[in-house]
């Protein structure tokens, strides 16, 4: 930890991700955790580390404000550029976002719920502020190394599936990314699955769900799955499987902290991890 | 190849399943091939071993009339009781074990499209006439063992899914095999999959089909698959996966060598092949 | 819970296991947590249920002390017999047994490190004590499942290579889980994969490790990885995998509550969970 | 096929290659066979068409003289450049390429056996001939992609093993794609797999083979299997697989059919699939 290190404070720090990140940050040869905020009030004045499990204090305690915590690290001149991790609720993160930029201090959000609308506006004033700032709707890496993968692959094979696997807690399928896999191949512009024979389902649901320009999603659930990803591609005599294993919110970390590094060198807002890596 | 060989007639010789069979029996150290009957009478005279694509003639010419071949082999009193294989027609093949069990020739058939009644009949024909005769739907030891597994696998597992994949070429979903694993785990006489929150398809059927006793059948198409299952148990903190991957019909020989084995030791029908494994 | 409750204690009650049992236990309907041994005395008169997690009280303290326990809930004799659940360690488990069947109650141990001739000496006891005792090396109704599966495919098929992947802070290789499997393969009395051809490794150990009778075993270590195990039958046009995937330790409860049933029912010394599948 | 039709020569059509490659160009619309090479003079005068399986002929004989066939295609003036493309033996193809590029065709070469200094000579000859010329060692579309996704994987992920999977007639391991794969990565200038604990090997080879730079390739042998590779990507919380499965040589035409389209755009030699992607 040197005067060169990031500053960062975490919105959300007393949330399931929110530990994770103040784990992650301390850990950060590059960071230097400078603030935690936990708006609920219930761990106020605790110490962050002890918060997040670490072994010792970071001698960060959490507090309810946002807007003093900015100018606090706004005003430390002697440093870098200061970074706001946000991982809150839709409900505060447009503002929670507005105030950085306000004070100089670069988003890195992690909050889903932002309309389009709003994240346009956004990007208007990072853009005036000169101020950079990341939406990052998945932090995992390795999906979205597959998903980019799977983007190449479909240039040259016209045959893909997607199965989709997790714990049997989860209500809806199929899975948000999932669904976000079939709407990036679809956007390459061709329709896949050209059908050779003419299907008949004996069992209604045995194809799985269509979901964009003839792909197909299969969702399966069952407890002891985690969360997992599985990509198909197909051609005669080959096939070319995309797979990601999720099994703890550690996954993120790499994301997060890369997402803090690249924050300081933007001038605008950039929505992606597919952007920065 | 002894006089204690068991010998070995093959009617449908021509078809594909038919010339591997030819192989098989030809390879097999226990057995002689024979006779080998094709109906269609096109390929009459010519050498079963050179119709199988074997380098050398087996000395056994193709004939289109069963009768007189079951004769023949009955009739050959030095030799052990012979076993007549069929791959024949839907339409042909009762007749066939009839006038097998007639002449003592046990058969062995992997012929579909026998009707329950004509099964139970056949069955009080070779009571009667002592003869063993087996019928067997699927040759591929690895998938009745599969279906053996996730049957004691069921017992203690509550959760369950099915996942077949199989190339694009085929009509029908979900494969008659997968059904056939669902229906076997349902006679167990319990309902897999209590759900543990209230599902929604957000795209109709990501879920997949809705099989037998609340477990449900995932079908995928794809160009340079062949024929694969894959039936995956869950629960808190295991997933138990069984797998079967078929490449080509040799997989099926195993399956016929042993069930010629069986049906000499046999006095009455036998159906399917868990039955002799 | 009910006077037909079975009466249970657990031995290493503050050890990753045993707080999990605490859990598994007081949740089963048909059992009653009496007793929570830590000879550790650090968490010494602090509630099991909080120890492990619960967010209620279970009214039973943690004790140090084995014998007066033992003492305690053999005189407890409107009860159905007790069970005592052993998760200690090797130096200590071999005395920890035959104190709990001198007092009548039934061991249920998967602490590991008794030698084979412990084992003797403790069956012959539970013998001449007429009380059940069950030493289960590894509770995972999954992989004892997976194992006997491959016992029986192993009976058709000549082939099979084991893969199993684990974490990278583990140290050994192959895992002892793979080693037991190879091991039940080759007391089937036969060698596995004849050569087909001369095998040569360009690069030392590609092969992986030979195990028993032919069979090889290649063990991948990964961050990310837990702990699974695949067994892959091969033959011509076929290949038939089984596969284990543990993500944590909640898998083994079903195999100690289904121990702990069995235990009373038994009048001695049982040796594995696949004796009591 | 039309005047802009590609002309194309196949060396080596009576080979497995060869015959694979006859189909594919037969029924691509935008290429025309103009001949067809075996020097083995076995096959000499008979259609390629009915040599390569095709229900009806091409009415193209195979020919044994490379020359005058390079000859007749170069003199077709009103036709576009024609392509030779060359699955002979590593003796004759580097004389086979010149010979081409001599009278202005293209080769697509997939024999092996090219020395270093072969392929910088013909790399200086084509240069000079401003003709295109494509050696490409794996012409799978598939595996390509996968080397490409793992290099790209390997810039975020610290932590890779590869697994191959073939057939047991399979003499040696690792496969050299599988080789290869880990020197791709090599060559992205990190060590890999930094150790978490000090491993051992209760049985040799357990670990697997050394390849490059930390990478540990496993090859498994097994009957049933074809030809199959996975890497696996591992980080706290996540695993990143990439797997290719091949079943036939059909596989390869896509990449066959490309480098054909490619060649006749080329002034140069050209080395590898990934570079025409």
């Amino acid at each position: 930890m040197t005067n060169q290190s990031i500053p960062v404070i975490i919105n959300g720090a007393a949330g399931k991700m929110g530990r994770e990140v103040i784990k992650a940050v301390a850990s950060a040869p590059d960071m230097m955790l400078m603030g935690a905020i936990d708006t609920s009030g219930e761990h106020q004045g605790k110490d962050a580390g002890e918060l997040a499990g670490l072994s010792e204090a970071l001698e960060v305690p959490i507090t309810n404000q946002l807007e003093p915590m900015l100018g606090y690290v706004a005003g430390e001149r002697q440093l870098a550029p200061g970074v706001i991790v946000d991982f809150t609720h839709p409900d505060s993160v447009y503002d929670n976002i507005r105030s950085a930029i306000a004070y100089g201090i670069r988003p890195v959000v992690g909050t889903t719920g932002l309309s389009p609308e709003q994240i346009k506006d956004l990007a208007d004033f990072a853009e005036k502020a000169s101020t950079g700032c990341l939406i990052i709707p998945n932090f995992s890496i390795g999906m979205v190394l597959l998903q980019q993968a799977a983007i190449t692959a479909s240039q040259y094979f016209d045959h893909v599936e997607i199965i989709e696997l997790h714990h049997n807690q989860k209500a809806d399928a199929p899975s948000g990314t999932a669904i976000q896999t079939a709407q990036l191949l679809a956007e390459m512009g061709k329709t896949f699955n050209p059908p050779q024979v003419e299907e008949t389902e004996k069992i209604p649901g045995a194809r799985g769900s269509l979901a964009e320009e003839g792909i197909r999603i299969h969702s399966v659930r069952l407890p002891g799955l985690i969360a997992h990803q599985e990509v198909i591609f197909g051609a005669p005599g080959q096939i070319y499987t995309l797979r990601h294993d999720t099994s703890d919110r550690s996954c993120y970390m790499p994301g997060v902290l890369l997402a803090i590094r690249k924050a300081i060198q933007l001038k605008s807002l950039v929505y992606g991890l597919e952007k920065i890596l």
